[in-house]
């Protein structure tokens, strides 16, 4: 008799329903590559009636998606409703509870409760599964696992959010403003009408923080983190980074230094050449730099349906397969806390810019600022003024404390000769 | 009681003797990823005697690593012997045939007996591994079988040898002849004394045919495929295609149109904007092309002792985690000999360059060869003369059949004005 797993699809979203359709048609490859028939026996979603644009059985209709969890029938539920609480969370835990396996695309709830979940899962010997939940269908969370297992992990960065890297692309390529590139972005569908976590770093940080606990065998630390996004990011800043060699690109790193972790997302000047800097439009990379296997690069479709249903059934294969494994490498039991960090005591040199009145004596006093403070200059350029009264000065400086800078934007801030508010970019080395 | 697997590991070269020593040193963070005790029973190699750098007691030393296939107590066998017949050949057999799991870093015998050997792992339901065998480092294997396993692959290709890479980048960097690059590499350790194989092509077509099996579901294709490597490659075509905004790479490509397979190696010309013309040195990389994840690139280390351990001990851990998969992707029975074809009918753009004597005439008799052939002109540029007698012609051409290129370059090479072998690259969109 051939052997069968029971499928509950939960959320037929834009995600969803691209997933159940490319179940139904795959079902017969997918049986060849596992050996176990990918069944689904139900569908669930907040409507019916809704208007969609394929067929669905009433008799695979499951009103109650918590229902899922009790029945002895179900051995898979797929959660694609999102979010960190309501009936998202109620169902992964209840569904773990009751010794379903999960495979999930929700970014929120398991950077959040990533940790409980993964106690509850491996407790009942069931598969927690988010592959789908970072970068799209890049296969970074399987390559941490399985590919790259052997590694000792020091640094983790990259481009991880599709919507904010295209903004940046866009904002260079055809030299438009921050505002009209989001705008664009909407109009293309790279950009949610609500595009608030894409932009402020937030989507960034949840998938930031997962593959830290990935990389770094800890739990998941959502409190010690950096997280800025790139609404300060102007159409001049990409134009005098590319001046200067440098593309700016929004980043997530976690690196572990003398066992100490840092987790920050944050704008970054990149040079020009670096590979990272091609990565343009929506794509994904990620930079693995570990032991004994040197860099690691990662790119791909970080978003969108097609992509994110490559991760969901490369997930659904591994559980088919029969392939248990712990959910973040380590059992719960042996994972560490992990000694974070804040970004205070971590150098950087910066590109730092500040529109000033046009007068006698300002540069002089902005070196001085930087001196007390201990930050040396490394290049200084005096833009063309922008209007007959101001200049725009541009500085790269050497290597010096975050909190350094700290002091020193909130000196030059009460400068009266400052007339916008100071612009700092960390330059990040990848 | 704790579970253990009994590990023989044969062969202590340079990947063994690391290999054996990463083992020794990880054993307890690999039990923890895997539940699993990975217990060294026994080394084998040539000469116990041979000075090592690593302590290695006669304990464990099996001066025949045929009986380890009939030792009841061995689970799994590391071979890293290398070549495709001989011992290495005897004894991977021999181990699938006892129910032994086999994990590989020899691409010659995957290439050559692969099919076979997948055949008796299946029957015996053991595992088959051999992801240190394409690209070290890179878990290229494991990402098609695993994280990109819901994707239909129309395409991967690639830099897949490292040594070749090295030559071609510091051509271009350093300005170098072929025999002085070549000559270095040696030196750096990125060649070996005999480097025939990472430079004739012959090692980047093993790899392409393994590669091409997992992306195409097919049966090893030993051939059908073109294979030519970089040794007639000079400093000026290297000069000449960066003028073009070019970079000259030597590629592995397999790729399926209408259902038939093309597999080739061969250097080619490649945007210089591309990702891939940024890859350097001894770097690999790996494009898949698929649906629906679209296109994901794989970059990394691919070659040493360090990136390879890696990818032996990602294939061990997934066997100490009772992760039996087809070494395929599907099951022997459900493979298909696929319908491969040759390079005659694929169109391609190439770069050409003539050196001929420098006389009236010998343009319009070149063009008229071309012409003959249905080769058209994108761009000719006739480059200042080599010496007073003679001119070298540069010719882009629009896309033609492979085979009327043949035509071209049989025709010329009689023509009394040629003065050297006439030189064709084809140029590849990646």
């Amino acid at each position: 008799m051939k052997k069968k797993m029971n499928i509950v699809i939960v959320g037929l979203g834009n995600i969803g329903s691209y997933f159940y359709n490319y179940l139904r048609k795959n079902k017969k490859i997918i049986f060849n590559k596992t050996n176990t028939i990918p069944n689904i026996l139900f569908v669930s979603s907040r409507s019916f009636v809704k208007k969609r644009n394929f067929p669905l059985s009433k008799k695979i209709w499951l009103k109650d998606c918590l229902l899922a969890t009790k029945n002895k029938n179900v051995d898979i539920i797929i959660e694609l409703i999102g979010g960190a609480e309501g009936t998202a969370k109620k169902l992964v835990f209840e569904a773990l509870k009751n010794k379903k396996h999960i495979i999930t695309a929700n970014k929120a709830l398991v950077a959040k409760h990533g940790d409980q979940l993964s106690k509850i899962a491996e407790k009942n010997k069931v598969n927690f599964e988010f592959e789908a939940a970072v970068c799209g269908g890049v296969p970074i969370i399987r390559s941490i696992k399985e590919g790259l297992v052997a590694n000792n992990i020091n640094k983790i960065s990259g481009i991880l959010n599709g919507t904010s890297n295209y903004i940046l692309s866009s904002m260079d390529n055809d030299k438009l403003e921050y505002k009209d590139s989001l705008s664009n972005a909407k109009k293309l569908g790279y950009a949610e009408s609500n595009p608030a976590s894409d932009i402020n770093g937030e989507d960034v940080a949840s998938k930031l923080k997962i593959l830290t606990a990935l990389a770094f065998n800890s739990f998941i630390n959502n409190k010690i983190i950096t997280v800025e996004g790139i609404k300060n990011i102007d159409q001049i800043d990409i134009n005098n980074a590319n001046q200067l060699g440098y593309k700016i690109k929004l980043l997530g790193v976690a690196e572990s230094r003398k066992n100490k972790i840092i987790q920050r997302v944050h704008p970054a000047l990149i040079k020009e050449k670096s590979y990272i800097a091609k990565v343009g439009g929506v794509l994904n990379a990620v930079i693995v730099e570990s032991n004994p296997v040197g860099k690691t690069v990662l790119q791909g479709e970080g978003a969108g349906p097609g992509p994110t249903t490559s991760s969901l059934i490369s997930d659904l294969c591994s559980v088919l397969r029969g392939n248990v494994k712990f959910p973040f490498v380590l059992p719960y039991k042996k994972r560490k806390f992990g000694y974070f960090e804040n970004i205070d005591n971590k150098k950087f040199s910066v590109y730092l810019r500040l529109d000033v009145k046009d007068r006698h004596g300002i540069l002089s006093d902005i070196t001085k600022v930087m001196a007390t403070n201990k930050v040396s200059i490394k290049r200084l350029i005096q833009n063309p003024t922008i209007n007959k009264k101001n200049a725009s000065i541009v500085i790269i400086t050497h290597e010096a404390k975050s909190s350094s800078f700290v002091k020193v934007l909130s000196t030059l801030k009460k400068k009266n000769y400052i007339v916008n508010i100071p612009k700092i970019i960390r330059i990040e080395k990848v």
